[in-house]
């Protein structure tokens, strides 16, 4: 039956979040302890759906659900699960409901499963697989992490070169272990090289004498086992793929990896950046308990710290004058927040163009030099602004000037730095997201509150 | 032939970024106006990568490249273009070439290129096309901008419900305009109402005698040709689907959307919320010229610089004990930067929760409580840190207990401030991403400073 969203309003909103009143009608029934009204709720939600559904109550309500209705978790619903709470919910498992939903996953999302797993876990797992699934999962995941070789399937469908539209389809109807989702047959050589694809489409829409090289696709795209997933999924949004044989050192099939694990990884990269961007650690998930958020956050907080002192250091050079003219102090927080949001700004767009590969050895000079140039012209923009509102508030032309020349130097290396600093991080093998923001903002703290006084010291007295 | 990339290092690097031989070659080309030079190097390249290589060149080569090479630019290089360089390149290009470019594109391509055309660019685009397809992208552009009815294709493989696999296949084979990519057959009772789907694989994988309705998938998703397409990929990744059909207010079918543009659309949506958040519009991109980078970035300086002008407003009120104690000035920097920072880390992994809509009425109050204590204890922390490096810096112990104070009350406020002003502007239906920023960071300086020069008035004097 169709479970067309329009027709079921009581279980996600129009937009797809989860209704509040699903999370009511489990809060209640976990109080009541009634497994029959859970069972009512839970057993029509989408596994993905159930998954966000634990995310969301809270630790004590999760032990609690989990302890009532651990037959209802099975294998899909612990792959859509939040990394963080993985841990914490195999724990709460029986032996024997954990053996049943991993030895229904297929080998890619049993090694999503295990990869991040404590060892005693991972061996509880890996133990209850079938011998071969085992075997594959354990070659997956002898791969680097964050490899093709972790994000493959194993389960493949492949045919002979030479073989026709016919045979092929013969073949699809006999074999009897194909993969739940598959969207080409890969074609491959008497050495189990891939050679090329055919889409399921063509295989239908073509006569059975047809031999399938004359209906692979023109061009296809391997993926080496050890490329870094962030690429693949790269090469998956760049090149519009559907799916895409992986090959070993030796250019032989080894596995397959579909759109959907791209796009996951895709999702995950840009998380990961837009939380780094802001001094987040890239893991940090909503489920998190209080004191691992302390955690996540502290290391970049301290770091700020330092900056900020540096900071304090500069002005501190500078007393002489700030006792003598409080104006300056009033003032010069402007000239610093300023040079910092158009640092961020600069940083922002290059961590982007370096992540989509936008920004490259061919350009690059084209946009340091675009970035300095624009940072010049809204520097003067609003070194006019500012300079007015100066004259204005204190009445003091020269503190105008002070406070326009200022702001015009430090929007100017804010440009520089937030777009230098992350092609530097990046040439030494840092993720860009990671730190540049805490070197940008160190930059334009330090020269903001520098040049600012430094000018008044000299002009001003 | 296999264009597998390890065998093609000429074309891309091993992480498919654009050689820089490649562009050096193009360049190298288009100085010695060497048509067969240009058709060598480009030729081979995917579509992507020709768009990709038009973006980094500088917007003069990209006149000369136009001009010697508007033969070899087609369809599929027009799609994957920017949107902001898609004007200019239309621009440069000879009519003809224009419209055969635009004939052999699929009917969602030609919207997503139109859309945002002038109207005399889109007019001389749908006047190309055939009467049919001009028909479907009129009907297309009638749907709300960034709506589902925008993003399907209108090209369907559908089948009556009471089929058989034999008369499918058979269908299939006779159908001639079959779309160049699809997944499944979508199944439809007499009225045109989608009832269900069969993936391809198991339709080659079953007998012919088998009834479409045996082996249709479990459960299936519609999609209402008004939905947001922001939901659209939301609900792609969510349920992990492949291609899902879209129907209108009579729940008949109309389009289908394809996993591949639901990928684009996350990606860009993920892109946006990047931007905003650093205060760039979400529109910008690399291959902006300078005035256009400057008016994208003006507006957010702007803000910002009305803000710093409330900060320093707040200092002003404390110009007596400033002139008194220079420490202060030295030291207030740094409570501001402390909670902009902590306040920068909440709004974003608020943001973040928002539109993955893992934040929900059900959570809220438990990650508010969270948000605040974490800031609490982070900030209890920096206090003493912080106490410590102000009493052996300027020997004033009770200097250290007004910083300490006000850093533990910048950086609760500052968590306060960074869940709930996200929370509050979705509610009032504005982009969180895109004004959360300012408010802030508005309510960490102006608090920061309040905090710390008050509690300085009090108790220092």
């Amino acid at each position: 039956m169709a479970d067309d969203l329009s027709e079921l309003p009581d279980a996600v909103e129009a937009d797809y979040r989860l209704e509040r009143s699903v999370i009511s009608a489990v809060s209640a029934a976990l109080e009541a302890m009634d497994t029959d009204a859970i069972d009512a709720v839970l057993d029509p939600l989408h596994p993905a759906d159930i998954a966000d559904l634990l995310e969301q109550i809270s630790s004590g309500q999760r032990r609690a659900l989990l302890g009532l209705w651990s037959m209802g978790i099975d294998g899909e619903i612990l792959s859509e699960l939040d990394e963080n709470l993985r841990e914490e919910v195999i724990g709460y498992l029986p032996e024997g409901v954990l053996s049943e939903a991993v030895r229904e996953m297929e080998s890619d999302d049993v090694v999503d499963l295990v990869e991040d797993l404590e060892d005693d876990q991972q061996e509880l797992i890996l133990g209850a697989l079938k011998h071969a699934d085992r075997v594959a999962v354990e070659l997956a995941l002898s791969y680097p992490e964050y490899s093709a070789g972790r994000l493959m399937q194993r389960e493949l469908v492949v045919a002979p070169e030479h073989w026709s539209v016919g045979q092929t389809i013969d073949f699809l109807r006999r074999d009897e272990t194909l993969p739940e989702q598959f969207y080409h047959v890969i074609l491959v050589d008497p050495g189990y090289h891939p050679t090329g694809y055919v889409t399921l489409g063509k295989l239908l829409g073509s006569p059975r004498a047809t031999k399938l090289t004359k209906i692979m696709e023109e061009s296809f795209r391997t993926i080496p086992v050890t490329q870094a997933e962030e690429d693949v999924a790269y090469a998956f949004n760049q090149y519009h793929l559907i799916s895409a044989p992986v090959v070993d050192e030796n250019d032989r099939l080894v596995g397959v990896i579909t759109i959907d694990d791209a796009m996951i990884v895709l999702d995950d990269e840009a998380e990961e950046d837009i939380l780094r961007l802001a001094g987040v650690s890239g893991e940090e998930s909503l489920s998190d308990r209080t004191l691992e958020t302390v955690r996540q956050r502290l290391p970049w907080l301290g770091v700020n710290l330092f900056t900020a002192i540096l900071a304090s250091v500069v002005i501190s050079q500078f007393e002489a004058i700030l006792a003598q003219i409080v104006a300056l102090a009033v003032l010069m927080p402007i000239v610093a927040s300023m040079g910092g949001n158009a640092g961020t700004q600069s940083l922002t767009v290059a961590v982007r163009a370096l992540a989509t590969k936008d920004l490259t050895g061919s350009n690059v000079w084209r946009v340091v030099r675009r970035e300095a140039t624009a940072g010049l012209i809204n520097g003067m923009i609003f070194a006019v602004v500012m300079g007015a509102v100066g004259v204005i508030w204190f009445g003091t032309p020269m503190l105008a000037v002070v406070i326009a020349v200022a702001m015009v130097v430090n929007m100017v290396v804010a440009a520089l730095a937030g777009i230098l600093i992350p092609i530097g991080l990046e040439k030494l093998g840092v993720d860009p997201a990671l730190a540049s923001g805490a070197f940008v903002t160190t930059v334009t703290d330090v020269v903001g509150f520098f040049a600012f006084l430094g000018l008044a010291a000299i002009l001003l007295i």
